[in-house]
């Protein structure tokens, strides 16, 4: 049904620069290298032309210009994606949003943050927390833009207590493909005034809206936290301790597993020593609240609940230069994996909290079935896992195909198990096979309708999630 | 462009007949007074045919059979919204579903519920509550089903610290208009797995599909909890002290304010003493935690907060009986101040909490500029205000015209404020026009475009929210 896209010509970057002055319009030839893929997916285009707009007026009249002349556009903020949802897959206009990277307005009163898209997550907590505030979500990637995270509705260590993006958007402003400026929602805390295109607009990948502009809903700054250490014999032990940890009075801020082989790789990465290393398997346990006594209380039943559970030791972490050589590792799991081999690639699944052991286990036992390495670490306590699949020194093709049967492996197993293609990484192009096994043919047709009612033209971000290329 | 609905003949009773069997299929000419109207919204209709649904398969038989035959369905729970949501406008069949009741899975290691959509939002939360866990939403209306609370993402008292219904809903089982039966979310804590329909589905008031069944996000059972009462001279100065109050370090459960004149209608009506009546404003907070002293610290912070912002005093509530007093004339406000006149409706806006002050005050200056009674109460932590005006004896004419002013200048200010048509009790018909006007041109255009895709005959609870009758 949809024709194929217009070339984009040298008349086309005219029009651009008379949009945004030539400073700022970049052609393909000078677009630098970085830019024609993100952090992991291996999946690489150039756009013909970079733009790095700097106003919800910039981007509404460059989506005129696109929509009125049938060329795909592709947002982009840090390019840390780890999917592909950044890449201009068909060329055509990128539109960079990092330099869109103001603090708009602290409302205390509100308790809300309004800024743009291009703010990096690391600056948005460091922001808020110099004012006593608190921004939950909390992903590993801290270089990720703010407008990236709510592209993919990132989730994050502190998913399990605090849930995700979606939950911490109030409100944004969107441009839409035809170059209108819509504002959703605002800094109201509950809303029943229709659809909610605003949650509609959490998570899709930048295919039916450019985000320009964000108001996030912000909590008190809990005054105590610790994090626990807790090794155990083995990683079923482990993570079978989970269910029974957030069943306790107090929910955990957050709870990850570790393995041994993992902790290594990034005490090798940062050249550093984590606290412990001499155990197979660990959980990484955070509780924070408003008191030492809320947070005692909590650390002590979890601490007995660990050690019911088969736990060999907890290591309690109170001190500023402790939580920070636990969390640096945690934080370093990524790279370390990715600096131990030649090329990986992952999977995001998250099943139910129950599952969780259950499905660590199978990706284990894939190892041998596929006779290559993997990796995993991850959130135990909201069943959002982490897989690497390593390639070391497999051949293209040997890599391609144990890759392609590992997850498919994998996708099956989670599906079996009620668990979702993506946690938190989004689907972007590297998923969108596993996506589309997992939906149902109504699910399709309401996505496809969906993005029809936005983006008739099939415009934005094309080639991602469900979307064909033109 | 929609052509007219087919009318129902004894053919479509003796179809349906033959879906569900003879008993549970009511016609015209049998369905009693009740299932014509609602709580409140003053619209009526009778359906063509009320069908008492037992299960999913009904449901997808009744819609295919209504699909294929052009005929418009409503759902319904309890009949006890307040915007007409659940009256059948056009006629057709009305689908009650309180005979799918039952609860169907207590999940506790991934603690979720699964149950049917006509189950009473007071029976959930005693269900969960003997099992020492926790469903917080908590809108007023305790004989609402959960349906109903799904389909108006239903808020209530401790949205401030816990959220809305959305929230809580982690999956859903939908038929669609088509008949098919879909599957959305499941028990998984995050997803980032393309559009998320079921965000779409919670607050779209039974016109994208019928939920035949949820799971629900549980939390721990929280072991303590505490009421304060504290009266303040007058209303700005109660109002003006909560955004202190959750600015402080824990995030109070419910903050709601109340006069002394609701207060009074109150205790008449229950025949039952309020703990103090004699000043003219009160805030009612409540704080739950899983220790007495992480409890302890938030209310004596919030009390010293109070008392620095003007209050008189503050009546700790820490005993079941008191707690029952004042939150059993909590709960009366609506019946106690619907006795208290002839007729009445009301205004659910929602503002930014910053802004309740002002719009309450606002309120309250329009019973002079219009000769009306007017009586409010709401949720100060959240914004979300319920203002009643009240009939008393004004004939026909007077009162039309009268309530038209009214809520033109109070759905105006709210939108001036930054606030929204609906915060809890949606949109269903009697708020069309309020919504209308609030929404731009391509909000409208894509809730449009959402409905075609969900909907396309337009047979799913015709003329609510935007749509129009055929």
């Amino acid at each position: 049904m949809k024709e194929s896209y217009k070339s984009f010509t040298a008349r086309d970057l005219e029009a651009i620069r008379n949009i945004c002055g030539a400073d700022r319009v970049i052609p393909k030839e000078e677009i630098g290298e970085d830019y024609s893929h993100d952090e992991l997916s291996g999946i690489r285009n150039y756009p013909d032309v970079l733009v790095k707009v700097k106003s919800a007026k910039e981007v509404s009249e460059i989506m005129k210009y696109a929509s009125a002349n049938n060329i795909p556009v592709t947002p982009r903020g840090s390019g840390t994606g780890l999917v592909g949802g950044s890449v201009a897959l068909c060329g055509g206009i990128m539109l960079d949003l990092t330099l869109m990277n103001s603090f708009l307005e602290l409302d205390e009163e509100n308790m809300t943050l309004t800024l743009e898209p291009g703010v990096l997550l690391m600056d948005v907590g460091k922001y808020v927390e110099e004012h006593g505030l608190f921004y939950p979500p909390d992903p590993g990637e801290k270089t990720a833009t703010i407008g990236g995270n709510i592209n993919t509705n990132a989730g994050g260590m502190r998913a399990v207590k605090y849930g995700v993006t979606r939950d911490y958007v109030r409100g944004l402003e969107v441009v839409l493909p035809n170059g209108n400026i819509m504002q959703l929602g605002g800094k109201v805390v509950k809303n029943s005034s229709g659809y909610s295109l605003k949650d509609l607009m959490v998570g899709s990948e930048g295919t039916l809206g450019i985000v320009t502009k964000a108001i996030l809903r912000l909590l008190p700054l809990p005054k105590y936290k610790i994090s626990l250490l807790v090794p155990f014999p083995d990683l079923p032990s482990a993570i079978k301790a989970v269910p029974t940890v957030i069943r306790a009075s107090s929910i955990p801020t957050a709870v990850e597993f570790m393995e041994r082989e993992v902790i290594l790789a990034a005490e090798e990465f940062l050249a550093r020593k984590f606290p412990d290393n001499t155990s197979d398997a660990y959980l990484l346990l955070t509780y924070d609240g408003a008191s030492k006594e809320e947070v005692e209380l909590a650390w002590k039943e979890a601490a007995d609940i660990c050690l019911e559970c088969g736990a060999l030791d907890v290591f309690i972490s109170n001190t500023q230069e402790r939580n920070e050589s636990i969390w640096a590792a945690r934080g370093a799991f990524l790279e370390a994996i990715k600096g131990s081999t030649t090329e990986m690639d992952e999977c995001d699944v998250v099943v139910p909290r129950r599952s969780v052991a259950e499905f660590v286990l199978y990706s284990h036992a894939l190892q041998e079935k596929h006779n290559i390495r993997i990796r995993s670490f991850g959130h135990a306590g909201d069943g959002n896992l982490h897989i690497y699949v390593l390639r070391d020194d497999l051949d293209d093709a040997a890599w391609e195909n144990k890759l392609a049967a590992v997850f498919a492996d994998l996708y099956s197993k989670a599906d079996s198990l009620g668990g979702k293609v993506s946690g938190e990484h989004g689907i972007g192009c590297a998923k969108k096979p596993y996506l589309a096994e997992s939906l149902s043919a109504d699910e399709k047709a309401l996505m496809e309708g969906i993005k029809n009612a936005f983006d008739p033209g099939y415009i934005l971000n094309p080639g991602k999630l469900f979307t064909i290329n033109k």
